[in-house]
């Protein structure tokens, strides 16, 4: 049996996350029962949304267990299988967790995919074609659904959701706005994923400077935007939305270690007869297939190309994971196990 | 040619409105053109909106303008006309705005319509069976739009939009808390209006107070809510939502006077999955036949009993509005000019 070598939450987090919060340890794999597939993970994915979960917090998922795996998202390959539908071999994503191996009860409808690399690299399947990607087609076609010339805005540009959202709004003949910390990512937002324009927050610390600086890359006002971020450049983009905008909210990133973020100025929601929607991704399975394909194909034909941040090594997740939340990453951040 | 009293806008609020950011004022109606239609007011409406038009700030509606009529609905008589659609004797409502008489231009669609005094009083063509009403049905069946069993939630649930929702909702088979000030609203709301409960916002004045109130009140959590007033209630509200539930988004009186009003923590709508649609219901008027049918038939079966306050005689406007803007008044506030 291989040695498995796994990241654990030995402790919640005060305010913001730290190494010290992880644990990493060793175990050896069990053996098999029937239906049960080993996968050895080629490469972890570290989302945003893991901050959330590290809290012992009402929301919408549990929250993590405390001296339990890590949960997320991972690619890799069978090594022995005991469900007839997968065989050693076979490229798959699930959700293994931060470690190096997982035993999935393959019979669970959901619990693991085999997925084609000819076209997509593996690891896209943790970001473009997969859950990011989806979470940017869902709000982009089921909640803000625009019309060909409105003016999008999504904050987390250069990450793995605001890249495929630029290229599914652009396909949708959008003008697309991105919000992004530091000039190197801007000019790749703009240059490299097709963005229209880029809005560097860092230029822009508070919500007057932001609005001013919406302003000007949005002329025709606001009319869908993307939420990963929250608060100061939610109340900036607020101030610029048009009459009927919409606005889906997937994150709220700068609010994660615990300090309230409020809404400025709320009534601008009936002010401009918003729609303000908050979703998850998971609870949307039935948009999965359509979603997977129209990225596929964007990243397929070359008109997506997302960006990733590779940290090698199970070791290295914790400081990746806590770089990814101060906006250290550079588009997907994933660790690479083998 | 009768003379008429009218009330402008002689000056716009520093905070708070005041009696003197009125100017009354008198002239004769002048002689009728071909299309005219002469109306006697027997009613003014008074409603919060017009507070937020007082301001000279960007919003939905253009600024009430300065030295002119206060805009308003009003309900009457037509006591001459050169339209042919209408004659002397004619029961209407229209948007003749504070003052005596006005002439009205019959050739402009949705000007003026004739109403049926027969079953329901002309004075609730302005409140339950008017926009009131219409803008109940709307947050409502539009955005709420509850199933049978849900828990649905109003602030200034003793006035004429709150009665009505209160109505619409049970007819649907919903469980409807309200929220208003002071044991005799609640009493009226829950013993004539037939609402579940009724919390006393004055017996709790921030939102720590007032999350246990609807803790106690809802205790299968909250569904679907129905915004009048803004600040520490919504915030309140927030906290005891159930996932997906819907708000819809009609009013921020609390936050008319200039102040910002902030939401303390919006990432609930994110973590419960929420949707917050704000709306203008005369930005709808495709529903308002369907929406006036229903609550022009609870009226007539005495399904739904609105309560008006009614302020005689013009020059009592503008106290009867400031006392709208404090909760002074009892169901619908209205003017009597007859």
């Amino acid at each position: 049996m291989p040695i498995n070598q796994q990241i654990l939450l030995d402790n919640r987090p005060t305010g913001e996350a730290q190494a010290s919060n992880f644990k990493l340890v060793q175990s050896e794999t069990p053996a098999l029962s029937d239906g049960q597939v080993l996968v050895r993970h080629h490469f972890m994915s570290l989302d945003p949304y893991m901050r959330g979960r590290m809290n012992d917090a009402k929301s919408y998922a549990q929250p993590q267990p405390l001296g339990a795996v890590m949960q997320g998202g991972t690619a890799g390959e069978v090594i022995e299988s005991r469900h007839p539908k997968f065989s050693v071999g076979d490229k798959v994503v699930g959700f293994g967790g931060w470690q190096q191996y997982s035993v999935v009860d393959a019979t669970q409808p959901g619990s693991l995919k085999k997925v084609d690399t000819t076209h997509v690299p593996l690891s896209h399947y943790l970001g473009a074609v997969g859950m990011p990607g989806v979470t940017a087609w869902y709000g982009l076609v089921k909640i803000i659904a625009p019309k060909a010339g409105e003016t999008l805005v999504i904050t987390a540009a250069s990450g793995a959701v605001g890249s495929a959202f630029g290229a599914l709004a652009k396909a949708r003949g959008c003008r697309v706005v991105g919000i992004a910390g530091g000039a190197d990512k801007c000019k790749y937002v703009t240059d490299e994923l097709g963005f229209d324009a880029c809005i560097d927050y860092r230029q822009h610390p508070d919500a007057k400077s932001m609005s001013l600086a919406l302003k000007e890359a949005c002329p025709k006002g606001i009319d869908g935007y993307f939420e990963n971020v929250g608060g100061y450049i939610f109340d900036a983009v607020l101030s610029r939305t048009n009459a009927f905008a919409r606005i889906a909210m997937c994150g709220m990133i700068a609010g994660y270690d615990g300090q309230p973020l409020p809404l400025a100025n709320p009534s601008l929601i009936l002010i401009n007869r918003l729609k303000v929607e908050g979703f998850i991704v998971s609870e949307h399975m039935e948009v999965w297939p359509e979603a997977l394909a129209e990225l596929g194909a964007l990243v397929g034909s070359g008109k997506l190309r997302p960006r990733e941040s590779v940290a090698q090594g199970i070791e290295a997740a914790p400081e990746a994971f806590l770089g990814l939340l101060k906006g250290r990453n550079f588009g997907k951040q994933l660790v690479k196990l083998i």
